[in-house]
This record gives structure tokens, sequence and C-alpha cells, in this order.
């Protein structure tokens, strides 16, 4: 019995077993092997039991997860049942005398040189393949067992030193009740997937995978950030009756579905949904999404070999475009580079990603990503209510080249006689302090505002929001966050066009009132979290709101801010 | 004859034969060797003239440089007369049959894996003398030529990829005439070097190593960025003639020396200089410097094995203070972290390391270093005018939290009867945007403000200033900037404070007319720039600058900034 403290990253109550997804060592030493016969049959021995078991992950992942993901180990399969790595496999264990462990190790490296090193970027993936298989090799000569998220078929919580996109993808959400990470953030991948598949989580408990063993009785307590291990009958009996009352609490939420968000002295604003994907849709219609306040369109560009056709990106925008029915859908243009690479672009590596050649820069740079994906929209835009914004912009000059070449594509298509909307508007992300600053002459020219507060916050900070030893910096709250944020805002106003927010902040609890009260326009969030903030909402003045901003605002700490907007909310 | 065409990093024109400061490939591949003996005879003559060069690189150190940089090349002498070592790599080429290269590298690469390990500071710095020696012995086998800076005996243009601090320490000042290289901007080490040693230089130009041979006539024209390449007769008499003027020039501002810089409608500033070791306190007084407004303190902690002492420490700052005779010395505490690395500290490695656990955030929490540095500074402040700044300041409750600690030491030594002055301002830098937008805050607590461009800038735009492809993104003028600058201007005058500007920005001609017209009361540039600046203030009106300044905050772009600038100047 005992109880781990975390960050809160995504609420509600869970209870289940402990599923430990913590890769064991697969380190060995090479060795002198006599009986060379026998180092060849344990290989075989190996092999085979490879196969077998990456077949039965295949058939598994095709019945959960569909034949997609399920065709990544049928490549896998082919891998080890390759005849020439076999052979080199054995003939360097016969001529070298050496264990099977090293034979692999040295052959498949060769192998993973030479892909890495061709021109083709498929072949390049093949190398990140090879590396997978090997594990699962060496894990099987070495009679360690490897974590296979993807067959979890029971209810259960996942626990991890941190989960990524990969893991994710492999994880069945219908089994998975909830995540425990060691590292991370609210703003940490894992954190945000648990938000979108609307499971508790609870992140940055920094030694879940140390005192959490597999198979323990877990509670994640997704609101106060709690983890209890092997709790006692009375911890259980309490969260029970928790649990019901969340579910009445969400079942209240839920009447609220079909209703606009007004606050209570009758000012109206508009609550969004970000998605990241097109099957994120149905979630934000089942939500009470008022539409889509950022779509990221990066999952075309990942997990794949080359880069996606103005034909699929055009197809996906139309559907959500559709499935939306006339609701306003804000696409956010390209955002890779930073933390998210695409190995067939083959960019170079930098010091400091999130300040380096990403988003918008890379756009601008790479004309030709940038114009298929625009076409893609604009052929997309006459399905919908279709808005597009451009990220990373820093300067004017920036969101006038982008804005150009929008303009340039538009007129192309009208040329062609493809119908296209007549009014897209285009506006652009606020994430760089400059552009704040600049508010004043971008609302000239821009159709809206969206501050990416995730960003903005770690520039303004000059604090990397990932890295945990300068997380303390990452304050939402803090009085020049909201300073800039009024800037923006204000800006917008004046020039008659509307600002909305699409970073985390959006749907915070404490931040809600503060951006009711700054004169936000648009809040767009998680879709789980939308219920729940047009209930906080319904029950704000906008007028004692605007009070308490502005005393937020001559506030000199972040500390002073929450004490003082916690007091009002609790009145 | 060619002309390459870079980044004026540093003014002045210079005419000397190059000398290319690139390192061959030390590449090569295993090989069996028949004549076991004959290979171990080649590894011992390879041993034999690495030694005679180290010693010959030593005895020449120590007459240029000093006992202190010559003592590296002992421990490399020491290191290649190692039996151990020695005994190991000829054991190699006996029981393997491999070729020399092959063992020296297998061999090394055990040893320095051995020394990365150990728990002690000095033994890990091992790791990379044996680097570096393994690189010379290898050179020697493999009979290709390294470059050895330290053995330049002519007068010389030093052309390199890039400069690092190392590179530039083994270079004899006395030759050294300037510098060019491929990467880099204005901010980069080899640049911030140039200036201080008062040596043209010209970055950035992407393939000075290429196009230029070993001892081609070279011309570096460090005013207009450019670099001939065995000039014509005429380009020669030429930048004869444009030497002869550019002397008559410094002679005239030679004679600013003692003069106050006072605008020509009689407003004045301070100006003075950034320093990085208390050996460039000298070109401070040469140069007319009105004091120190930016000691940097790095260079006691770097380049060594170990923290430096207080007492180490307390000598530095005594030294600098008395020779400044009561003139204002601004001391920047430990900005530590980001790219200047301290092996001894062991820190994590960061993905972002300028967003991250660096300068004050790291001295908040590893204190003892902090307060070691505050008790050096007390005690030293005794013998002139000192004044304290805390770099990386992002909130409130940190400058709180440093001010706190250095209250503590003062009491502290106060109490123990050490004579500590009663007026050392305290102040912070101005380098993240939370700060310059929350100034008025700020105001009210410290004593004054320093505003570090360099850092500002990157985090505003969001782009790392060394990373060559966002760098168009490094604006000194944007109005962006200027908008901050002016807020952090106000917010002092606005409680009776005074505010400096130590980035590059603050000697930089454009910026200038901007800064006086924005009220910047302190200048702190390269010792090398003052007299140029302090020419150019005499002629300006402040008044005139102040309606400038307005403009250029409302303007759009930095372009127009620059443009508009530049006609009010050359009016």
């Amino acid at each position: 019995m005992s109880l781990l403290k975390g960050i809160a990253a995504s609420s509600g109550i869970a209870m289940a077993k402990a599923y430990s997804l913590v890769q064991p060592s697969l380190s060995f030493i090479k060795k002198e092997v006599d009986d060379v016969e026998k180092e060849i049959k344990r290989l075989q021995g190996a092999l085979t039991v490879t196969i077998n078991e990456l077949e039965a992950i295949r058939e598994k992942a095709k019945v959960d997860l569909g034949e997609d993901k399920a065709a990544i180990f049928e490549a896998h399969i082919l891998i080890v049942n390759d005849p020439d790595m076999v052979a080199s496999v054995e003939e360097k264990i016969k001529s070298e005398k050496v264990n099977a462990e090293h034979a692999l190790k040295e052959v498949t490296d060769m192998f993973i040189m030479m892909f890495e090193q061709l021109d083709d970027e498929y072949m390049r993936e093949r190398a990140a393949d090879i590396r997978d298989v090997r594990k699962r090799i060496l894990s099987h000569l070495l009679g360690v067992k490897i974590v296979n998220p993807s067959m979890i078929s029971e209810e259960a919580i996942v626990v991890a030193e941190d989960l990524t996109p990969s893991d994710t993808a492999l994880l069945n959400p219908q089994y998975v009740k909830a995540f425990i990470t060691n590292i991370g953030g609210r703003t940490s991948h894992s954190a945000i997937m648990a938000r979108s598949m609307g499971i508790p989580a609870v992140v940055g408990t920094k030694t879940a995978t140390e005192v959490i063993k597999d198979g323990d009785l877990i509670i994640v307590d997704g609101l106060k950030g709690e983890v209890h291990v092997n709790p006692s009958e009375e911890v259980i009996q309490r969260y029970k009756d928790e649990q019901i009352r969340f579910e009445k609490q969400k079942a209240e939420w839920a009447e609220l579905l079909n209703e606009k968000t007004v606050s209570a002295d009758g000012h109206q604003v508009k609550l969004v949904a970000n998605i990241g994907t097109p099957n994120d849709v149905e979630s934000v219609v089942n939500n009470g999404g008022e539409g889509v306040g950022l779509f990221r369109t990066e999952f075309f560009y990942m997990g794949r070999n080359e880069l996606p056709t103005e034909e699929e990106q055009f197809e996906s925008y139309k559907a959500v475009l559709e499935r939306l029915d006339g609701k306003p859908v804000v696409v956010r243009t390209l955002d890779i580079g930073g933390d998210k690479e695409l190995p067939y672009l083959n960019l170079p590596k930098e010091m400091n990603p999130f300040l380096g050649f990403r988003a918008i820069r890379l756009c601008l740079d790479k004309q030709d990503i940038f114009r298929t994906q625009l076409r893609a929209l604009l052929r997309a835009s006459s399905y919908g209510n279709l808005k597009i914004m451009f990220p990373m912009i820093a300067t004017l000059d920036e969101y006038r080249q982008a804005k150009r070449i929008f303009e340039e594509e538009k007129q192309k298509l009208i040329g062609e006689g493809v119908p296209v909307s007549d009014d897209i508007e285009v506006g652009m992300m606020v994430e760089i302090p400059s552009t704040a600053v600049m508010a004043d002459q971008f609302a000239k020219e821009v159709d809206f505002f969206s501050i990416g507060t995730n960003d903005l916050i770690q520039y303004t900070m000059a604090a990397d929001r990932m890295n945990e030893r300068v997380s303390y910096l990452y304050q939402p709250y803090s009085p020049a966050i909201l300073r800039l944020v009024k800037m923006v805002i204000d800006a917008a106003h004046k020039e008659g066009k509307w600002a909305g927010m699409c970073g985390e902040m959006a749907g915070d609890e404490i931040a809600i009132p503060l951006l009711l009260g700054l004169g936000l326009d648009e809040f767009s969030m998680s879709a789980t979290s939308i219920l729940k903030a047009r209930s906080q909402i319904l029950q704000l003045s906008k007028k004692e709101m605007e009070d308490l901003a502005q005393t937020a605002l001559q506030m000199s700490t972040t500390d002073e801010v929450i004490q003082t907007v916690k007091k009002t909310i609790q009145k």
C-alpha cells in the first residue's frame, strides 16, 4: 500500500491492474564458442520463436488496431525470414567461433548501416525495422521478456518511463484505463494522448516504474494527480464512491451538449476542439464542440516514408469539413521540425530544435510541400467552413510571404476552374513573443489570431517545457503571459478581428476565468474538456472576470494570480 | 584573384598570408598485417615523431603563451610515454595481427572509456587529452599533417570552419592579424574574440576554407565583410590607402579618449565595456571606457577541472575594481550551462540547452557555487565601485531569491567583521521576454537593468542565433525588440533607476541612434568600439533621435527601420 504523487494530466478516476511498459536490458558480451553447431541451433530456435511471436502479434493487431497497423509486423516477419541475413549470421558464428548474440549484432549493424546510407527513403526506414527485429531476436537469445503493448488483452493501467507516439499507437484503447509515467508534464505527449482518449493520467511521478510491479492493483486519481498502489479496502471504497460522483457530474455536463456557451451575464464565447487526425472528429461532435479550433496536420506526414499527396490530404480535409457540417474548422499548416522529425526530409540535427528550422520557416523554404498542402485545403474549402492559420510566424515579412503563396495557389485553382470558397479566413498562431508584442501591426493584416500558449510560454520564459529541471518556469498564469494575451486580444478587437487560444491553457479551470475576463473569443481544447469548461463559463460573470483579469495583470507573481483566481471562483 | 563575401564581424583592414586551420581526415580501415614486427616499428616511429613534435610545441608555447598554456603539452607527452598504453597497443598488433592504427584506436578507446567512467573530475579530463594525443599519433601513422595553431610564427590571417575557445587560446595574438571563418555571425565566439583582440574578422563566408589555400595573400576588409584572395596590385594599393585612412580615423577617435559622451544637444550617456577576463581591463582604459558594463565571470570556471576558490575570485575582482579606480564595474554572476558546459559539474545533456538549466537557474539550485562567488564579490566591493547583476532572471520569485541569498552573505561577512561597501547596486539582466514585459514590476525592486540583447532577441524571435538556417530572424532592429527595450527603459526611469544594454546591439552604428532616442543610459560594448560610438553620439541630437525612435516603434518590419535610420544619420 503506497501513494505516489505526480502531475494531474488528464482528469477522471481509474482502477485496474498495472501493466509495466518497461523494456529490459538486452546487453551481452562477445564470447568464443566451441560448439558452433549448437550455437547455430540456438540461433535458429530464437528465430523460430520470434516468427511465432510476430505472427501472433500481427493477428491480434489486425483485429484490435486494423490492417494498417498490423502491416508493420508483416514487414518484421519478412526480415526474420530473410535468407541472406540468416546465412550471414550463421557464417559469422562458424568462421569466427563467436556467440549468436555477437554475430547477430555485427551482421545487423552492417545491414543497418547499408540501408541508412541509401538515398531511398523507403529503404532507410528499413534500418529502423531491422533494429526492432534485432531487439526481439536478442530477447529470445538472452531469455528475457520484452514488452509487447499491443498484446494487452484485459483492462490495464499502463506504467512507463514515458510514452512515445509509437507506444501509444500500439495500445488498444478498449483495455487501457489510464497512464502513469515517470517523466513529462501537462503538455507531454502522454498527457495529450490521455486527454484525447478521455482516460485519466498522472505524469511526472519520477518513480512509478520502480515502485509499481506488473499486476499491482492501481487507482489513478487524475483530478488530484495521485496514484494508489495496492490500496486498502477503505481507499478502494472511497474511490468507488468518488467514481460514481464523477460519473454523475459527467452526466450533468452531458446535458450541456447542444447548449451555447454563454456567461452568467450573457456574454457568448465559442468552445471548440483541438484535433490531431480526422478520426478525432467524432469526439468533437460527441462532446459538444462548436467547431475545431486547431486541426494539427502533422499526422499526414509522420510515421511514413514519403510526403503525402495532395489528393490524400484533400480527402481528409473534406471529410472533416463535411462531418462538422458548417461549423468552423481551423486548420494549422504543417508544423514539422523541432521535436517532430521527418526522417525522409533529411533535416540536419539542430542544437536547439525548439529555436530552429521548423513550421512556417521550413514551409517558406520548401515551398513545394507548403503549396501542395494549401492546394489540398483550398480544394476542400467548398465543403464546409474552412479557416487556415500559419504556425511559428515571427515577423510580418513571414506572414506576408505565406499569405502571398496562399493567394497564388488560390488564383491558380480558380484559373483551373476548381471551386474554391470565397470566404476562407486566413490567420496565424501567436506563439512567438515578437508577434504578441507586435499584435497591433499583425491585426491589420490577418483575419484572426490563435494564441498557442504551449510555445508562447516556453519562449517567453526561455524554458523548455519538456526539460524537467526548468519546467517550474512553465507558468501559464504568469502575469507576463496574461499581459501578452491581453495585447493580442485587444489588438484583434481594435481591428474588428477575433482571437482564439489553442494551447493547453484554454481548457484549464484556473485560466478560463482570466481568459473570459480578457475577452478571448474562442477557446480550443481537448474535446473531452469542452463540457466541463462550458459548465464553468455558464456560472461566471464576464464583468466580474474583467475585474479579476485587471487585478491579475498588475500582480507580480504567478502564485498571487493563482490564489486570487481560486478565491474568486470558490465564492 | 577572387572575392569572398561574409559578415563584417570586427572592423579594420588586414593584409597577410593565409594560415589554414583545417584538420585533415584521420580515417583508416582495419587491416590484417603479416609482418608484425614491421608494424610495431611503424608504431614506434610515429610515437617518437609525436614526442619530438610535442616537445617543440611545448617550448614554443612557453615562450609565446606562458607556462600555463604550455602545461597541457607536458601532459600530452606523458601520455605518449605511458608504458602501459604503448605495451597494450604492441600486444594487440601481435596477438590480433592488425595494423597499428586499429590497435591504437582500440586500446585508446578502452582507456578513454575507463577514464570517463571514473568519479574523479581530474581523471575524466584525461580522456580528452588521450583523444588529442591519439589524433596526433594517427596523423603520423597516416602521414597526414595536422595543424598546430600554436606554431604560427609569422604574421598570418587565420582561416577556419569556425574557431573554438581552445583554438583561440593557442593563437599568438602577436602574429594573428585577422580571422576568416565559414560559419558564425556577429555574436559567435570568433567574432567576439576578434573584437576583443582588436583585429578585423569576416565570418560566415561559407566557403573560405575551400577557396583559400595555405599561403595565399589575403586582404580582410572587416568594415565591408569582404575577403580578397590573391588580389591584384590595384586592389592591394587601394587597401593600403584605405588602411591609412582607417588609421587616421582611429587617430581622430583617439582624441576622444578622455571626453565625456554627450549628444549634440547636451544629453550625457555612459559608454562602458564588456570584458571576459581581468586581462581585458587594460583595453577598457586604453579605449576610453567609462567603466565596465558587463564583466562575464565564466572564465573562472572554464578550461579547468574544479570550481574556483573564493580567494582566487576575490583577487581577480579586486584587481579589476582597483584598475578601474572608482569607475563602475558591473559584474554578472555565473552564466554557465546552455552552450557553455562545465564537465566537472556533470550536468545532464539537454535537448534545448538555450532553454535549459543555466545561469541563475543553476545558481539557485547549486547555492554553494553561487554563495562562494557572492562572498568573493562582497569582499572585493570595498576596493572600488562594484555593481552586481543576475543573468537569465525570468520571474520576480527568482530575483527575490537571488537577492535574499546576496543579503544573507553580506550580513554574514559584516558579522565576521569583513569590510563590505554599503552601496553595491544589485540589478539584473533583461534577456528573457517575460522580464521586459514585466519590467514595471521588476523596476520597483532592482537597482538597475542591463538589457542582454543577444539572448533577448533569440528568445523573442524563437530563433537560435547560432543556427544558420534561422539566423535571418536575429533582427536587433525589429520593432518588436525596440518595443521591449522601450518598456524596460521607461519602467526603470519611472522608478528612478537606470537602464543599460550589454548585448552586441549597444555598439552598433544603426542601433545607437535608436537607443539614444529611447533614453538608454549606459551602452556597454567591446572596448574597441567605444571611441567610434562616442564619435557618433557627439554628432547626434537626442531630441531628433527621440522622434526617430517613436517612428521606428510604429513600423511593421525591420527593413523599414533600417532604411529610416540610415536616411536619418546620413543627413
